[in-house]
Protein backbone atom coordinates (compact mmCIF):
# COMPACT_ATOMS: atom_id res chain seq x y z
CA UNK A 1 0.00 0.00 0.00
CA UNK A 2 1.36 3.37 -0.99
CA UNK A 3 2.45 5.64 1.83
CA UNK A 4 -0.33 8.71 3.01
CA UNK A 5 -2.89 7.33 0.19
CA UNK A 6 -5.69 6.19 3.13
CA UNK A 7 -5.89 2.64 2.06
CA UNK A 8 -7.00 1.28 4.78
CA UNK A 9 -10.88 1.71 5.17
CA UNK A 10 -11.63 -1.21 7.66
CA UNK A 11 -10.54 -3.57 10.24
CA UNK A 12 -10.29 -6.33 7.29
CA UNK A 13 -7.81 -3.72 5.52
CA UNK A 14 -6.66 -3.20 8.73
CA UNK A 15 -5.85 -7.12 9.09
CA UNK A 16 -4.36 -7.29 5.92
CA UNK A 17 -2.07 -4.69 5.70
CA UNK A 18 -0.78 -6.10 9.30
CA UNK A 19 -0.62 -10.17 7.61
CA UNK A 20 1.76 -8.19 4.35
CA UNK A 21 3.92 -6.47 7.21
CA UNK A 22 4.39 -9.68 9.36
CA UNK A 23 5.09 -11.61 6.22
CA UNK A 24 7.79 -8.98 5.42
CA UNK A 25 9.32 -9.26 8.92
CA UNK A 26 9.25 -13.20 9.01
CA UNK A 27 10.94 -13.25 5.95
CA UNK A 28 13.86 -10.55 7.28
CA UNK A 29 13.85 -13.01 10.02
CA UNK A 30 14.15 -16.16 8.16
CA UNK A 31 17.21 -14.17 6.04
CA UNK A 32 18.89 -13.04 9.66
CA UNK A 33 18.72 -16.39 11.47
CA UNK A 34 21.68 -18.14 10.29
CA UNK A 35 23.53 -14.80 11.17
CA UNK A 36 22.67 -15.16 14.60
CA UNK A 37 23.80 -19.09 14.46
CA UNK A 38 27.07 -18.41 13.13
CA UNK A 39 27.81 -15.93 15.47
CA UNK A 40 27.10 -17.89 18.89
CA UNK A 41 28.87 -20.00 21.03
CA UNK A 42 26.48 -21.91 23.32
CA UNK A 43 25.45 -24.87 21.46
CA UNK A 44 22.12 -24.73 23.42
CA UNK A 45 21.79 -21.64 22.00
CA UNK A 46 23.04 -22.04 18.31
CA UNK A 47 20.19 -25.02 18.61
CA UNK A 48 17.76 -22.88 19.62
CA UNK A 49 18.05 -20.69 16.99
CA UNK A 50 18.02 -23.41 13.98
CA UNK A 51 14.61 -24.82 16.17
CA UNK A 52 13.63 -21.56 15.46
CA UNK A 53 14.72 -21.01 12.11
CA UNK A 54 12.95 -24.35 10.89
CA UNK A 55 9.19 -22.82 12.96
CA UNK A 56 9.84 -19.84 10.96
CA UNK A 57 9.50 -21.25 7.80
CA UNK A 58 6.54 -23.03 8.84
CA UNK A 59 5.12 -19.45 10.05
CA UNK A 60 5.57 -18.24 6.63
CA UNK A 61 3.67 -21.14 5.37
CA UNK A 62 1.20 -20.75 7.27
CA UNK A 63 0.77 -16.64 6.90
CA UNK A 64 0.24 -18.17 2.84
CA UNK A 65 -2.66 -20.48 4.08
CA UNK A 66 -3.95 -17.38 6.01
CA UNK A 67 -3.74 -15.50 2.67
CA UNK A 68 -5.26 -18.01 0.63
CA UNK A 69 -8.16 -18.42 3.12
CA UNK A 70 -8.85 -14.92 3.18
CA UNK A 71 -8.49 -14.34 -0.51
CA UNK A 72 -5.92 -11.87 -0.21
CA UNK A 73 -2.70 -11.76 -2.46
CA UNK A 74 0.23 -13.29 -0.52
CA UNK A 75 2.54 -9.70 -0.69
CA UNK A 76 4.90 -8.40 1.89
CA UNK A 77 4.75 -4.77 2.62
CA UNK A 78 7.82 -2.95 4.01
CA UNK A 79 8.21 -3.08 7.62
CA UNK A 80 10.25 -0.59 9.34
CA UNK A 81 9.84 -2.33 13.23
CA UNK A 82 11.56 -5.58 12.42
CA UNK A 83 14.09 -3.62 10.14
CA UNK A 84 15.40 -1.61 12.98
CA UNK A 85 15.19 -4.53 15.40
CA UNK A 86 17.11 -6.43 13.19
CA UNK A 87 19.44 -3.74 12.59
CA UNK A 88 19.93 -2.59 16.13
CA UNK A 89 20.69 -6.37 16.48
CA UNK A 90 23.57 -6.06 13.95
CA UNK A 91 24.99 -3.46 15.64
CA UNK A 92 24.87 -4.49 18.99
CA UNK A 93 26.75 -7.70 17.98
CA UNK A 94 29.32 -6.21 15.96
CA UNK A 95 30.32 -4.11 19.51
CA UNK A 96 30.56 -6.78 21.69
CA UNK A 97 34.21 -8.51 21.77
CA UNK A 98 33.32 -11.36 24.39
CA UNK A 99 32.09 -14.62 22.88
CA UNK A 100 30.06 -15.08 26.15
CA UNK A 101 28.72 -11.67 26.57
CA UNK A 102 27.69 -12.23 22.56
CA UNK A 103 25.47 -15.22 23.70
CA UNK A 104 23.68 -12.32 25.83
CA UNK A 105 23.26 -10.34 23.76
CA UNK A 106 21.99 -12.74 20.73
CA UNK A 107 19.39 -13.85 23.56
CA UNK A 108 18.31 -10.41 23.92
CA UNK A 109 17.94 -9.85 20.30
CA UNK A 110 16.29 -12.81 19.40
CA UNK A 111 13.65 -12.24 22.22
CA UNK A 112 13.25 -8.51 20.89
CA UNK A 113 11.93 -9.87 17.73
CA UNK A 114 9.84 -12.65 19.70
CA UNK A 115 8.24 -10.11 21.32
CA UNK A 116 7.36 -8.11 18.16
CA UNK A 117 6.19 -11.18 16.69
CA UNK A 118 4.01 -12.04 19.88
CA UNK A 119 2.25 -8.14 19.78
CA UNK A 120 1.65 -8.82 15.32
CA UNK A 121 -0.21 -12.03 15.96
CA UNK A 122 -1.95 -11.13 18.88
CA UNK A 123 -3.44 -7.84 17.12
CA UNK A 124 -3.58 -10.47 14.14
CA UNK A 125 -6.11 -13.09 16.06
CA UNK A 126 -7.97 -10.60 18.21
CA UNK A 127 -9.14 -8.76 14.57
CA UNK A 128 -9.93 -12.06 12.79
CA UNK A 129 -11.94 -13.30 15.80
CA UNK A 130 -13.77 -10.10 15.80
CA UNK A 131 -14.34 -10.41 11.68
CA UNK A 132 -15.80 -13.68 12.12
CA UNK A 133 -12.76 -15.24 10.49
CA UNK A 134 -11.83 -17.99 13.70
CA UNK A 135 -10.55 -19.79 10.91
CA UNK A 136 -7.60 -17.67 10.11
CA UNK A 137 -7.50 -17.10 13.98
CA UNK A 138 -6.92 -20.48 14.61
CA UNK A 139 -4.14 -20.74 12.43
CA UNK A 140 -2.37 -17.60 13.60
CA UNK A 141 -2.70 -18.77 17.35
CA UNK A 142 -0.34 -21.92 16.46
CA UNK A 143 2.42 -19.36 15.54
CA UNK A 144 1.94 -17.28 18.22
CA UNK A 145 2.11 -20.27 20.36
CA UNK A 146 5.19 -21.41 19.31
CA UNK A 147 6.91 -17.66 19.39
CA UNK A 148 5.52 -17.72 23.43
CA UNK A 149 7.17 -21.05 23.69
CA UNK A 150 10.70 -19.53 21.73
CA UNK A 151 10.25 -16.91 24.35
CA UNK A 152 10.39 -18.82 27.20
CA UNK A 153 12.64 -21.14 26.21
CA UNK A 154 15.59 -18.24 25.43
CA UNK A 155 14.84 -16.77 29.25
CA UNK A 156 15.65 -20.36 30.42
CA UNK A 157 18.51 -20.52 28.52
CA UNK A 158 19.67 -16.95 29.77
CA UNK A 159 19.35 -17.17 33.00
CA UNK A 160 20.00 -20.76 33.77
CA UNK A 161 23.18 -21.33 31.40
CA UNK A 162 24.37 -18.39 29.16
CA UNK A 163 24.06 -15.48 31.68
CA UNK A 164 26.31 -17.13 34.12
CA UNK A 165 28.74 -17.20 32.00
CA UNK A 166 28.83 -14.02 30.67
CA UNK A 167 28.92 -12.53 34.21
CA UNK B 1 29.33 3.92 21.69
CA UNK B 2 31.03 3.92 18.75
CA UNK B 3 29.75 1.19 16.03
CA UNK B 4 32.18 -1.67 15.61
CA UNK B 5 34.76 -0.49 17.95
CA UNK B 6 33.87 -3.96 20.03
CA UNK B 7 33.64 -1.62 23.19
CA UNK B 8 31.51 -4.14 24.74
CA UNK B 9 33.55 -6.42 27.09
CA UNK B 10 31.67 -7.48 29.71
CA UNK B 11 28.15 -8.26 31.02
CA UNK B 12 28.31 -5.12 32.77
CA UNK B 13 28.52 -3.13 29.51
CA UNK B 14 26.07 -4.79 27.86
CA UNK B 15 24.00 -4.07 31.00
CA UNK B 16 24.77 -0.19 30.45
CA UNK B 17 24.68 -0.26 26.77
CA UNK B 18 21.02 -1.39 27.18
CA UNK B 19 20.49 1.35 29.67
CA UNK B 20 21.45 3.78 27.12
CA UNK B 21 19.39 2.03 24.53
CA UNK B 22 15.70 1.58 26.72
CA UNK B 23 16.95 5.37 28.00
CA UNK B 24 16.82 6.84 24.21
CA UNK B 25 14.04 4.70 23.73
CA UNK B 26 11.86 6.07 26.20
CA UNK B 27 12.40 9.33 25.78
CA UNK B 28 11.31 8.73 22.03
CA UNK B 29 8.14 7.06 23.12
CA UNK B 30 7.60 10.17 25.72
CA UNK B 31 8.34 12.42 22.47
CA UNK B 32 5.35 10.56 20.41
CA UNK B 33 2.96 9.86 22.85
CA UNK B 34 1.28 13.14 22.31
CA UNK B 35 0.23 12.79 18.77
CA UNK B 36 -0.77 9.39 19.16
CA UNK B 37 -3.02 11.39 21.65
CA UNK B 38 -4.24 13.43 19.68
CA UNK B 39 -5.32 10.40 16.79
CA UNK B 40 -7.34 8.58 18.92
CA UNK B 41 -10.89 9.06 19.14
CA UNK B 42 -11.94 6.53 21.82
CA UNK B 43 -12.17 8.13 25.12
CA UNK B 44 -10.61 5.24 27.09
CA UNK B 45 -7.63 4.80 24.54
CA UNK B 46 -6.74 8.53 25.03
CA UNK B 47 -6.84 8.30 28.74
CA UNK B 48 -4.75 4.98 28.73
CA UNK B 49 -2.39 6.86 26.29
CA UNK B 50 -2.47 9.85 28.93
CA UNK B 51 -1.53 7.65 31.63
CA UNK B 52 1.03 5.58 29.55
CA UNK B 53 3.27 9.31 29.03
CA UNK B 54 2.79 10.07 32.75
CA UNK B 55 4.05 6.97 33.73
CA UNK B 56 6.64 6.68 30.60
CA UNK B 57 8.22 10.53 32.59
CA UNK B 58 8.42 8.03 35.58
CA UNK B 59 10.42 5.33 33.89
CA UNK B 60 12.78 7.85 32.69
CA UNK B 61 13.72 8.82 36.03
CA UNK B 62 13.82 5.29 37.68
CA UNK B 63 15.92 4.94 34.47
CA UNK B 64 18.56 7.96 35.79
CA UNK B 65 18.67 6.40 39.18
CA UNK B 66 19.63 3.30 38.25
CA UNK B 67 22.08 5.00 36.56
CA UNK B 68 23.31 6.84 39.58
CA UNK B 69 23.14 3.63 41.25
CA UNK B 70 25.47 1.78 39.17
CA UNK B 71 27.89 4.86 38.96
CA UNK B 72 27.46 5.06 34.91
CA UNK B 73 26.23 8.19 32.61
CA UNK B 74 23.00 8.33 32.14
CA UNK B 75 23.25 8.97 28.15
CA UNK B 76 21.66 7.80 25.64
CA UNK B 77 22.38 5.22 22.12
CA UNK B 78 20.86 5.13 19.24
CA UNK B 79 18.13 2.59 19.11
CA UNK B 80 16.99 1.64 15.72
CA UNK B 81 14.18 -0.69 17.07
CA UNK B 82 12.46 1.89 18.52
CA UNK B 83 13.02 4.06 15.62
CA UNK B 84 11.25 1.69 13.77
CA UNK B 85 8.69 1.03 15.51
CA UNK B 86 7.83 4.40 15.73
CA UNK B 87 8.12 4.94 12.52
CA UNK B 88 5.86 2.18 10.90
CA UNK B 89 3.13 3.62 13.80
CA UNK B 90 3.46 6.66 11.92
CA UNK B 91 3.50 5.09 8.82
CA UNK B 92 0.25 2.82 9.45
CA UNK B 93 -2.01 5.56 11.10
CA UNK B 94 -1.25 7.82 8.06
CA UNK B 95 -2.81 5.34 5.61
CA UNK B 96 -6.15 4.28 7.79
CA UNK B 97 -9.30 6.58 6.60
CA UNK B 98 -11.42 5.88 9.08
CA UNK B 99 -11.57 6.83 12.85
CA UNK B 100 -12.73 3.61 14.73
CA UNK B 101 -10.01 1.30 12.20
CA UNK B 102 -7.39 4.47 13.43
CA UNK B 103 -7.93 3.73 16.82
CA UNK B 104 -7.68 -0.23 16.45
CA UNK B 105 -3.88 0.78 14.42
CA UNK B 106 -2.70 2.69 17.10
CA UNK B 107 -3.61 0.01 19.67
CA UNK B 108 -1.60 -1.95 17.91
CA UNK B 109 0.99 0.41 18.00
CA UNK B 110 1.01 1.22 21.63
CA UNK B 111 1.33 -2.92 21.90
CA UNK B 112 4.62 -3.06 20.09
CA UNK B 113 6.12 -0.54 21.59
CA UNK B 114 5.01 -1.85 24.86
CA UNK B 115 6.10 -5.64 24.06
CA UNK B 116 9.65 -3.87 22.86
CA UNK B 117 9.95 -2.20 26.59
CA UNK B 118 8.72 -5.30 28.53
CA UNK B 119 11.60 -7.76 26.08
CA UNK B 120 14.67 -4.88 27.01
CA UNK B 121 13.73 -4.32 30.91
CA UNK B 122 13.32 -8.43 30.86
CA UNK B 123 17.22 -8.24 29.88
CA UNK B 124 18.04 -6.00 32.02
CA UNK B 125 16.65 -7.63 34.79
CA UNK B 126 18.36 -11.12 34.52
CA UNK B 127 21.38 -9.43 33.77
CA UNK B 128 21.24 -7.06 36.94
CA UNK B 129 20.47 -9.80 39.18
CA UNK B 130 23.17 -12.10 38.05
CA UNK B 131 25.76 -8.80 38.17
CA UNK B 132 25.03 -8.74 41.77
CA UNK B 133 22.37 -5.68 41.50
CA UNK B 134 19.46 -6.54 42.70
CA UNK B 135 18.83 -3.26 44.21
CA UNK B 136 19.09 -2.07 40.41
CA UNK B 137 16.76 -5.24 39.26
CA UNK B 138 13.72 -4.11 41.94
CA UNK B 139 13.73 -0.51 40.77
CA UNK B 140 13.69 -1.69 36.49
CA UNK B 141 11.36 -4.51 37.63
CA UNK B 142 8.36 -1.49 38.42
CA UNK B 143 8.91 -0.61 35.19
CA UNK B 144 8.54 -4.20 33.87
CA UNK B 145 5.65 -3.99 35.94
CA UNK B 146 3.69 -1.07 34.58
CA UNK B 147 4.58 -2.05 31.24
CA UNK B 148 2.88 -5.55 31.30
CA UNK B 149 -0.18 -4.18 33.09
CA UNK B 150 -0.65 -1.67 30.11
CA UNK B 151 0.07 -3.83 27.61
CA UNK B 152 -2.76 -6.28 29.63
CA UNK B 153 -4.97 -2.92 29.58
CA UNK B 154 -4.58 -1.96 25.67
CA UNK B 155 -5.47 -5.54 24.41
CA UNK B 156 -8.26 -5.44 26.94
CA UNK B 157 -9.81 -1.83 25.44
CA UNK B 158 -9.03 -3.62 21.98
CA UNK B 159 -11.10 -6.69 22.51
CA UNK B 160 -14.03 -5.46 24.55
CA UNK B 161 -14.24 -1.98 22.77
CA UNK B 162 -12.35 -0.75 20.07
CA UNK B 163 -12.33 -3.43 17.63
CA UNK B 164 -15.78 -4.01 17.85
CA UNK B 165 -16.14 -0.81 16.71
CA UNK B 166 -13.98 -0.94 14.02
CA UNK B 167 -15.31 -4.07 13.13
Amino acid sequence: MGFFSKDIKSLDDLFVHTLRDIYYAEKQILANLPKMQLQATSPQLVASLEMHRRETEGQIKRLERVFEMHGSAAKAVDCPAIDGILREADELTSEVADKQVLDAGIIAAAQAVEHYEITRYGSLIAWAKMLGRADCAQILQQTLDEEKATDVKLTALAENDVNRKAA
